[in-house]
């Protein structure tokens, strides 16, 4: 006698269809209607002027069928729910352009400024200062998520306005982040990269919204999202039209209290395999305390990052926000010196 | 010799000031005054016809002096980042009316339903059993928020008429989700009740918007959100005009591969010390299995849970969305049997 | 073309092989002979009298194979780590006998007295304390496992001889913890359960130890712990000879600073699911603040624990371990007369 | 009138109380006796031939009074569990030397081997094969503790003997876990360091028996261990007379499920500022994946490790314990050159 309970085993395949570069529009009607009449739900989506047919969970001899269509280039199967983002799509690494400056390849770059903008003298002596010692890339914001509503909310498009000038003053591209849908058109406006904070990384409507402009967009992973779960909310963003993402790893929420979130440095090398998108780190954030962010900061340059988000603050004392992670201008050099120093050993430009 | 490291102490006392229902309005100016003098942040705030000033972090002397104004009617200290909506400001358990369906105090409230809506007829069917069985609000989505791009979205307004539809054929009625700002006018003029979704627990400018309307919110905990960010988030709501918020506890985050999340029924009782707020619980998306769900329902009324939010599907096999933890009917009236013997035993109305 | 990367399933079948009760020794034999052929890894345990196979992992024509022998009563096949205290294995639920007093059933057991024994007044008060209100067996240690080593770190065997007597006097069994292999024997010489604690869950060489006795062991989950991990730390007890094992949820480690662990209460119906071992709640140890305990220890018996270990002190606030989280004498009455009245709904024995 | 709930500020000053060299025996119960006279429990504790007397929670006066008595060399004050381990007490960092190889300072040290010992060849092949590409010690178990009762659990004392033929063949000391108390003196007739494993963190008994003997401990941090009760787990080796001990990092449980365990970066710096003692990472066991494992190694000697431990098997595949995790010897040798050339970047010997 054999008393059942059988084991489960669950087998995703994920397919995406890419038609010739010269295929006519219908051709992607005879896909759709090919896995239609099979029961296989799709969507079209147009990545930079081709078009693709994205299935999920799509049975073997389908898959086949597809392959055998004449306007379809290639078939790619994956597992995982990255689909566009997904390394199997696009096995070269990509390297976003914002403003000029290269983020991804081979050259380290560091994206350096105040966590808030809090004045014209304070954004422009920080714009200046981490222009000095290395960054390439301006932060600060104008709209800040706050857990207490009674706290300060950012200074709003006067903000982005002093981002502009110091952009003028010092020629670094700035990274501002959005809150409201409402707000993108006026922010990307003015900034030459969106930034989505951790807080909104699953408000699908605010994705969907930035993947209907162009301005590339900075992607930081939720304190609880998994990674998988992070490259959805990629696939959002490069789904709804816009393939210029960057995604950054600030920490996740975890039982330990010594730091206001936990690095997981291991994610670097796991998004590296799993999407072609470039990564970087925010090591102040992630520690919450600015004495630890040089030893983080390396750590991210020696486990393949591709850059780094750092707060740099003229006085962190002062600082309306967060100030107890920012660097100053000084600490922020010693940083880049190190690295400059491991980076010639690595093999990488900075 | 002694070689010091000293110890850390920090002391936040914040302060809410209610002044007299007759003050006039340049009172509010006065405290606010005392209080910039004193170098102390405040915020004046109306709750329900009344001013009210939040002054987070202030020394003591300055609270004495604040208490002694003329204008003032009581000053409130309080620990912790909950302001309005703290057991503190209002000892008070609030009920809160939607549309003439009390919940909070001494009746045990459900609200069930399918977790989207996909037809007119599984909406209505839903409905019509829901309210059989002991129902007294009904849920069912018009926009969901997937994690995959790719995968059913929502009806969009047409969900929000048929749920309409249902509540006139049965006098139930319901609560739908918003997902962006730019909805929020549209599903207040449908639903009787807005839901905030676990994704969007952290979406300030979300909440900002539903606390300028005045439809009851019901504010779902994000799964990984401590308690007291919840309650902060629920100030946000509060803060910003709207005093009608209900809590829902559906799961956290943690290492336990099992369920989807894991129900923190521990939230039940603290949130009840905490907050005025009614708190509900809601078993289905917390187990994601419905053979879980009974016995976590009838754990949550134990535990003083003012309620439920219960995934109830005409067919769960066939659901467009989350069908594994969805009660069948008739699942659900044996669990309504079994949470009214225990009603009974613990002296609450159901 | 199609560009591969499959995934991944991963099937794992386990099987029990029980053999006839009156089987001779060989017949064991012929079963791991057969599995040795077909190189699969078994090992022979005998459960209460009865041969009994293990083989984690035999692929489905081995296990009909083994099924076909004379010899063999039943085979049974299991997913999960769980084999001998696998409900597949053992679908009826287990009733352990700890001197008398049933755990497991239809009765909802109550473990009640101080973390541990302090004197002998303090233990025979507490004894007669909670044998007043209902508790069916007494808890207090005489080994505690302290985070510093410069805390009270349990009086010894001097405390098993004062729990003895408190035994003497009052009738009621007790339940005291091991650290060490070496003192396995001391406290079996004097408890009528031993309870293995958090930090040593995964002690495997003390759970085989345990195993090796006769007294029933507590097994509390580790605070990291998976259930299934859980349950494998059960399989070490049972599968070393000892059948006799309750199974203890007692919170596990989260990001939520309130509580000193988060109460699983999901806990108690999955482990219902997958084991035929009675499962308690120790709402004590999980939120570690008495004023939460009563609404817990509702909850529990709601979920359907088989019941509670509860921490009561005669005096909490000179309680040299843990004092936050005990009930007074009056306060455990208080709460042992709410179970009473949803004990009698919910159709239980207290 | 002023509605108080009044906030809680805790203190807690830890102090450590050095006797001079040549205090007389009696000195400490000078000290003792006027800890005693103010209520305050201390401990008496020997470390390197010199009296330490240690107060957990002295007021400020005791502290003063203590601080002036002429026994008294010097008086450390802390926050935090850490004491004898703690960089106030010893603000040198220590390095502890395993029969000859140097752990801590500024060699880089690498310990390599398979998980556990399988047979002579295994054993010997990979010894070599570490010793050829750069590791200073030799890791491989004896004793292996398995989640399941029906795993391999090592070769028991054949195995040490195995590693001490691969010492004698190599010169590489080795290090192997224990997991009874019982068997402290048998690992440490054998082995140069004493390794305690993952779940055997808070095994308090364990950790005090290493304590009572002289063979460095590898202390691996408990998978749910906070980085205080980890370093208070080295405390309790300490305190019980054994100064000579190694932290290793190993990864900690968090909700991402790509990897077996969660590596902590941070805790590298976080250890340095807290402790004196060395501190190496095991990018293996936190990873579960080989592929991951250089990327990590780099990490951890770019935050600061001392150095690192890590899985190496001459035929991963066929490994009996965690195949996936190691390394080639191939493999090994690849990352060898890469952390060599970091190292000359960085100023470490390696």
């Amino acid at each position: 006698m054999v008393t059942e309970k059988p084991p489960v085993a669950t087998v995703a395949t994920n397919m995406i269809v890419v038609l010739d570069p010269d295929a006519p529009d219908e051709a992607a009607s005879e896909v759709v209607d090919l896995l239609d009449a099979a029961g296989v739900d799709c969507h079209v989506v147009v990545d930079q002027g081709r078009q693709v047919v994205i299935a999920p969970g799509a049975p073997s001899d389908v898959v086949a069928a597809v392959a055998g269509l004449s306007a379809v280039e290639r078939v790619v199967k994956t597992s995982g729910p990255a689909m566009l983002v997904s390394s199997a799509y696009s096995p070269k690494r990509t390297v976003i352009d914002v403003s000029g400056v290269p983020v991804g390849g081979e050259t380290f770059v560091v994206i350096a400024g105040p966590c808030a903008v809090e004045s014209r003298d304070q954004i422009l002596e920080a714009a200046h200062a981490v222009k000095r010692h290395g960054a390439r890339l301006l932060r600060g914001d104008a709209f800040k998520p706050r857990t207490s509503p009674y706290t300060f909310q950012g200074l709003g498009e006067s903000a982005l306005k002093l981002l502009a000038d110091a952009r003028d003053e010092t020629g670094l591209p700035f990274v501002a982040e959005v809150l409201d849908t409402r707000d993108v058109e006026l922010v990307a406006g003015y900034a030459d990269m969106i930034r989505v904070g951790t807080r909104n990384m699953s408000n699908y409507a605010l994705l969907r919204e930035l993947g209907r402009q162009s301005k590339p967009v900075l992607l930081k992973r939720g304190r609880t999202a998994t990674i998988d779960e992070w490259l959805s909310a990629a696939e959002h963003v490069y789904g709804a039209g816009n393939p210029n993402i960057v995604l950054v790893e600030r920490g996740i929420r975890t039982f330990e209290p010594s730091t206001r979130n936990m690095l997981d440095i291991t994610a670097v090398p796991l998004v590296r395999q799993r999407t072609h998108l470039p990564v970087l780190v925010d090591p102040s954030h992630a520690a919450g305390d600015s004495s630890l962010v040089p030893s983080l900061a390396r750590a991210a340059m020696a486990a393949g990052a591709d850059g780094l988000m750092v707060d740099v603050h003229p006085d962190p004392a002062s600082a309306l926000v967060d100030g107890d992670q920012a660097l100053t201008p000084s600490e922020f050099g010693d940083m880049m010196n190190q690295l400059r120093a491991m980076a010639a050993a690595l093999g990488l430009a900075i």
